[in-house]
C-alpha cells in the first residue's frame, strides 16, 4: 500500500501523462458557486461544455428571436435531429444515418421496444415474450411492461448473465442495459447480441451509462436498436434530448408506434395517411426541441479529435488509481465495492456500498466531493475523463476515507 | 367599402385604444435581421418574449454551469413540469393540479388517446371504436392509428361537424381539435364534449390552435383529456414541450403507455415495479428537458395581468378588421376565405385560398409581411393578441392586395 505523499505524486506523473488534460479547459468546472471541488457526478448530468452559453444565447435571440420561423430552414431546426445523431454516430460505433436525437430515453426505449417486437414477429408470428434486464434502471423496466401489455407480449425479468439461459422461440426482444446504472457494470454487448439473434430475437440496447465512456461498437456487433441519454458523459445539460439507433439493415421494417409528422416521408403534404420516411428520421416523432437539442449539438464540439479509446483507457486508469487510493484511505470492511475489478466488466463509475450511505454523501458534498446517493445504500461516483483528474481523484478518496474513519 | 386613408386611421384608433397594446413591449419584435415587418405567423411560431434570453442565460450558465445537479432540487428543476403546468392552466380554464408539461404534441396525444380508450373500457368493454377528426393536423390522425392498433380499436375519421352521427356504443375514444390548423375553424367544444359523454365515451381534445387564443374552458365544459402545443400563442420558442391535461376526477383511472420513473409515486425509490403517482404527475414520463421547458416558463410571465377573455375581444377584432381591409384591398374573387365569418366559428387565423398561395407566401415574406404556406393553396395569417396591432393589420392586407393586384 502507498503512502498518502506517494499517491499524490502518482497523481501528479498520471495527470502530466494524461493525453486527454487539455480537454478540461473546455468546460466551466471551476466557478464561484461551484468552488474548486470535485465534481463525480458526470455520470447523472455531465458539466457545461464552455461553447455552450454562447451558442444558446445566438439560438434563442438571434435564430428563434429575430429570424423566427425562417429559421427551421436558415438555421437547420429542421433536420437537427438527424445531423445531431450523425455526430454521436461515431462515439457509439455506428456509420452515419442511423440515429436520430429527439424525445427521452423512455420515450425512446418504447419506441425501440415495440419496433424490436414488431420486427421479430415479422420472422415469427408466436414469439410473445419480452426479456428485461432485471437490474435495470426502473423506466426501462416500466416501459418494457407497457410494450408488453399493448403488443400482447409477457414480460420476462432476467439478470443480463441469465439472459441467454431463457432465451428461446418465444422470444421476440431484449432490453438490456449496456453499464448497470447502480453497480457500474459492464455487460458483455457482444456475446448478448449474439445470444440474442441465436434465438431469432431482437435486442435493444440501453446506451446511457456508457456512450462517450468506453467503445460501443453498435455497428461492429450487429446491434439491432439502441437508445441512450445525451445529458451524462456527452455533456448535453439537463433532460437535453435522447437518441434512438435503428440498425441500417432494418430501417425499411421498423414500425414506429409513434409514427408523428417528423417521420413522414413528406411532412408538409399534410396527408391524412401516413408513409413513413426512410432511414433513420422514421424514429422522429413530433416537432423536435430546438433549444435543448442545439445545446447538445455545440457541447457535442469537445468531442472533436477525441477517440473513444483514449477515453476508455483514461476511464479505466481513473477508476484503478480511485479504488486504490480508496484502498488506501478507507478502512478496511467500511464500504463494499459493488463494481467488478476485471476491466472487462467495470463501466466508467465505482459504485460503494455502505449502510449509512445517503449521509455519507450528504456530507462529501458539503466537502466539495459530488458524486450520488442511490436509496438505499450505495455511493455512487462518476469518471468523466474529458474533465476529471487523476488529483481529483486522490482528494476524493481521501475525502471519502476522512468521512469514513 | 371605406378608402385607405379611412382605413388607416381606423388602425390608428384601434391601437390607440386597445388595452393590450402595451404588451408589445415584454417582446422582441423590431430587430435588425428581422425588420420592421409584421409577423403574422405566432400560430405557427410565438414570438420572443424579451424576458427569456437572460432567463435561458442563467439557466445554462448558472443553474447548469455552477449548480449541476444540485439543480434538480435547488433550481426547481425536478417539479418544473406540473409547476409550469399550473402557469398554464388558467389559459385554459384549468384549476391547478391537472397539467403537466413535457414531451411533444404527438407524444401527449398518444398518452391521452390510450389513456381515453382505457377509461372509456372500465365502463364498458366492448368499446373498439376510435373517432378522428378528418381534417386534423395529421400527426394526430397519424398517432391515432398507432392507438387504434395497439388497443385494438378500429379507427372513425369524421368531420367534427359529423361527429355526433357516428357516436355510438363501441365509440371509445374520440379525438378532435379546437381548432382546425388549415382552416382557423373553431369547433364548438361544450356541444361536441357532452355528445361524446352521452354516448359514453371519452374525449381529447387538442388546443394548439387555440390556447392562448381564446378561452377553452376544459373545467368548466367537463372535458376529460386535452393536449397542446407551448410555442404558437403561448411562445414558449422552437419545439418547447406540450402539455397534457387530465382531468381531475379521472385522474386515478388514469393508466398511461408510457410510464416512465418520473411518473412513479417513488422515482427515487428505484424500484422495480410500477406504481404511478397521485395527481396531473401520472402524465410524466422521462427525465423533463430543462433548457427548453424553463424557457417556457419565463416565457408565459407575459401572460401576467392579462385576461383570455380580453384577448379573445382583442383576436376578434383584428381577423374582422383584416377581412375588411382584404376586402377593400384584395380584387374580388382573387382569394376564397376559408376561415368562417361568425365568430363562433373563427379561431385566431384567417385562411385565404388561392391557386397560388405558395409563390404569393413567398413574396409577402420578402416584403417584410410573415405568415404561412400550407400546400397546396392556402395562405395563413394568425394573429397573436399580445403583440399584433392593427396598423399591422392594415399594412399585412395592403401589400396583399398589391400582390395579388
Amino acid at each position: 500500500m502507498s503512502e498518502p505523499t506517494e499517491l499524490v505524486t502518482k497523481a501528479e506523473k498520471l495527470d502530466a501523462a494524461d493525453e486527454l488534460a487539455h480537454k478540461r479547459a473546455e468546460f466551466v468546472l471551476d466557478t464561484a458557486s461551484g468552488g474548486a471541488g470535485v465534481y463525480l457526478d458526470g455520470n447523472s448530468l455531465g458539466a457545461l461544455p464552455a461553447a455552450v452559453p454562447d451558442r444558446v444565447a445566438d439560438v434563442v435571440r438571434r435564430q428563434w428571436g429575430e429570424l423566427r420561423i425562417r429559421s427551421w430552414e436558415e438555421s437547420g431546426w429542421w433536420t437537427a435531429p438527424e445531423r445531431i445523431g450523425d455526430r454521436i454516430a461515431p462515439l457509439v460505433g455506428a456509420a452515419a444515418g442511423q440515429i436520430v436525437v429527439g424525445d427521452s430515453t423512455s420515450v425512446n426505449v418504447f419506441k425501440a421496444l415495440v419496433g424490436a417486437v414488431r420486427l421479430a414477429r415479422l420472422a415469427g408470428r408466436d414469439r410473445d415474450e419480452i426479456v428485461v434486464d432485471a437490474t435495470t434502471f426502473p423506466t426501462d423496466g416500466y416501459i418494457a411492461g407497457s410494450v408488453a401489455r399493448l403488443t400482447g407480449c409477457t414480460l420476462r425479468p432476467a439478470a443480463p448473465d441469465q439472459v441467454p439461459g431463457v432465451l428461446g422461440e418465444r422470444t421476440a426482444a431484449v432490453l438490456l442495459n449496456h453499464v448497470d446504472y447502480r453497480t457500474g457494470r459492464l455487460h458483455d454487448l457482444p456475446s448478448l447480441t449474439a445470444a440474442v439473434h441465436a434465438a431469432g430475437a431482437c435486442v435493444v440496447w440501453d446506451l446511457c451509462h456508457s456512450a462517450g465512456a468506453l467503445p460501443v461498437g453498435l455497428d461492429e456487433h450487429g446491434v439491432d436498436l439502441a437508445v441512450g441519454c445525451t445529458y451524462k458523459y456527452l455533456n448535453g445539460g439537463p433532460g437535453s434530448p435522447a437518441y434512438l439507433y435503428v440498425r441500417r439493415a432494418l430501417q425499411d421494417r421498423f414500425d414506429s408506434p409513434l409514427p408523428g409528422w417528423n417521420s413522414h416521408a413528406e411532412p408538409f403534404g399534410m396527408r391524412p395517411d401516413y408513409a413513413p420516411a426512410p432511414g433513420a428520421l422514421r424514429g422522429r416523432v413530433g416537432t423536435p426541441d430546438i433549444l435543448s437539442m442545439l445545446a447538445l449539438e455545440a457541447a457535442l464540439e469537445v468531442w472533436e479529435g477525441v477517440s473513444v479509446e483514449a477515453v476508455r483507457a483514461k476511464s479505466l486508469a481513473l477508476t484503478d488509481f480511485f479504488l486504490e487510493c480508496v484502498a488506501h484511505h478507507v478502512p478496511e470492511g467500511r464500504v463494499e465495492c459493488l463494481t467488478p475489478s476485471a476491466h472487462a466488466e467495470r463501466g466508467s463509475q465505482v459504485a460503494l456500498r455502505c449502510d449509512d450511505a445517503g449521509d455519507v454523501m450528504r456530507r462529501l458534498v458539503e466537502r466539495g466531493v459530488v458524486g450520488d446517493f442511490r436509496a438505499p445504500d450505495v455511493l455512487r461516483f462518476g469518471f468523466t475523463p474529458l474533465y476529471v483528474g487523476f488529483a481529483d481523484v486522490e482528494r476524493a478518496a481521501r475525502v471519502l476515507g476522512e468521512i469514513l474513519g
